[in-house]
């Protein structure tokens, strides 16, 4: 237990707060931030001041206020000029792009990936082009000042290794991703890598269906299943950063035969392959069959409806155990999981209503990302803007030119 | 997102902290003291200075030492003068306990409930006068800074009340818990209280079998079964307070009938009924029952082991599930859950072994309780503690005569 922090500390923290608060909330007036940081008029002045003389924020009169009287000046993120390079590796495709400040998609890339192979290299020479592609069509007075990727596997938070991605790379792995891509980007910038799940718990909590939300629940289906919890208003991490592999959780004792080596894991049981495997849809794979098959459902088709409805029992009975364990106000389907949901909401509410305490349950809603197919990629973003939002200006002055 | 904080705050978290150092890890010299803090010897002396003049610490030569050269003072707690009360509700009996500054039990008294029945007055009436007895014995210059209690049921953090607790009171409850035994203390402090397995988790935490550790799971066994989660070195509390009811987790679906109206949750396979039920020992109840059955198992009983071995399976793969949600360092047993460990730790661990993701499990250590049947009473004391550790002299200044 270390003591509390210095004035120096202090004013890197109030500077990367008012600046969070532009960032997630957007334009703000200096009224606002007084009263929502609770600092005088003039220690919010003089804060924007040095946050505007750095180039991360401008000051400008808002436009109508209907008021009458001098209005407030209004601190706008400098989005245009401010960016990340964000990547997310998932099963089926890869995508980069580059995020302003305000969480602006302001460019994108994106490719197709051919499911049952991996190469490290390829993978990393395909985002490292992606960015090249971007940063050169840049204005010369832009600056990256972090990037971070989403990946589908479970991550070594301290190196950004990926330890385990039995979907993607296979069961055993190892792989120096976040290492590996700094290096080929060569802009002198670590790479952040997170669970694809944990940065969707992250996008949602920041810019999603419930923002500031202090317990939250996202789960994500690709071909695996996982989930981010937000706990207490944190996203939990776990010892080693493997937090939050729900998609094992043993829903089923003794049931279908799991990637994983165990059996009737909310994977096994929920995911792409049972789905359609038990609509009789064999071979076919992917987000699409999935959409497809949910449509098939929707209209009547009994052999899809019978899959949908049975992996909608399944997944009811895993969202009820963390209803137990973690009374959420919020779980956010996301990926194919939204499909899924959407096909079988009266199963898994039926299911929660059944199996969890009606303790836990009681303000719980459930909901749908709302940032579709780019939700882990918004996570990743916000990872990347982390360590600016914790130190803006010596941040800047590290990768300023 | 309000600012860092003032001055005077931090001093306030720095006396604290100075404090809380001294509580958990006992007497202390100033030199660890600045190290450990980070801070100057001239600041740890003059904080230690005003904890001192408060009564709360006192300053001492150490012991011989084996170095040359003059000694650092050695910071000790007053214990025998700031203490807190903190009571146990179990289902099976009431504690109530005196506790010193530094966590030392100075006075306790213990009394047997009755089974079956529950009545709120009575079980206030017992508590408040174990805790007359105990303060009218103290010396005039004691204080009490705080009082707490575990209760084994769902707690509403914000105000002490009992929701849910089937197993003590019935389906439905609202029990004003801690207003009412504070009202009859009539020693103007509030009674803060905790779900039972939630205070094991923070006493295993702090006072326990893994001091400090930030990611454990302590399950405990009474009747029903509790857990409760310290993750990223907090203890998990959820939306409204109801954290950790990871007995009603499903583990077998379509299983043995729960209290909570569902079936196969771990309490109904693991939990004291559960065992006794398949051991053939209809009839029997409590902590000495199980206790005589693990026993009876160890003795080559093979009704006996059948049911330790069977409720030892599905432990396993209810420990199997937490480990791929909380990927955590450790999970200790406690209550009735020790003894039932204790008899079937073959079974757990290849559970274990079988259902959880190596990655999730490759650290994960296996512990019986240090602190016997008292773990939940130490965390009572804990939580009674916890706001004089975090303000000493605004807490002391309130209490003292």
């Amino acid at each position: 237990m270390r003591a509390g922090p210095s004035q120096e500390e202090i004013r890197r923290y109030n500077l990367g707060t008012l600046l969070r608060h532009v960032h997630l909330g957007g334009p703000t007036s200096r009224a606002e931030l007084t009263s929502r940081m609770g600092l005088n008029r003039s220690t919010i002045m003089a804060l924007t001041a040095d946050l505007a003389a750095a180039g991360l924020v401008r000051e400008e009169l808002p436009r109508e206020t209907g008021r009458a009287g001098r209005p407030s000046l209004v601190v706008r993120p400098e989005s245009a000029r401010i960016y990340v390079l964000a990547f997310d590796v998932g099963v089926d495709r890869l995508v980069a792009a580059r995020v302003g400040l305000g969480g602006v998609i302001l460019d994108r890339r994106e490719s197709v990936r051919q499911r049952g192979t991996f190469d490290l290299a390829e993978v990393i020479s395909t985002l490292a082009g992606f960015a090249r592609q971007m940063v050169r069509k840049t204005r010369p007075d832009t600056v990256c000042v972090g990037a971070a990727a989403a990946f589908c596997g479970a991550v070594r938070e301290s190196d950004g290794t990926v330890h385990f991605s039995p979907n993607l790379v296979g069961p055993i792995a190892e792989l120096p991703f976040g290492e590996e891509l700094s290096r080929k980007l060569a802009m002198g910038l670590p790479v952040a890598v997170g669970n694809d799940a944990n940065l969707g718990a992250l996008a949602e909590h920041t810019r999603g269906v419930a923002p500031g939300c202090r317990n939250l629940i996202y789960l994500h289906a690709d071909v695996g299943i996982g989930g981010g919890i937000i706990a207490g208003g944190h996203l939990l991490g776990g010892h080693e950063g493997y937090f939050g592999e729900v998609g094992h959780m043993i829903v089923n004792p003794g049931g279908r035969p799991c990637g994983c080596g165990s059996r009737g894991c909310l994977e096994a049981e929920v995911g792409e392959r049972a789905l359609i495997d038990h609509a009789g849809m064999y071979g076919r794979v992917g987000r699409e069959a999935v959409r497809t098959l949910v449509e098939a459902a929707d209209r009547g088709d009994i052999a899809a409806r019978d899959s949908v409805h049975r992996a909608g029992d399944w997944l009811g009975i895993g969202v009820a155990n963390l209803v137990n364990i973690f009374n959420p106000e919020v779980v956010v389907f996301g990926g194919t999981l939204r499909e899924l949901y959407l096909g079988s909401a009266a199963q898994v509410r039926t299911q929660i209503n059944t199996s969890s305490l009606p303790a836990a349950r009681a303000n719980l809603r459930l909901r749908t990302t709302a940032l579709g197919d780019d939700v882990t990629l918004v996570g990743a973003a916000e990872l990347a803007f982390t360590q600016m939002l914790a130190d803006p200006l010596e941040m800047l002055a590290r990768v300023s030119p």
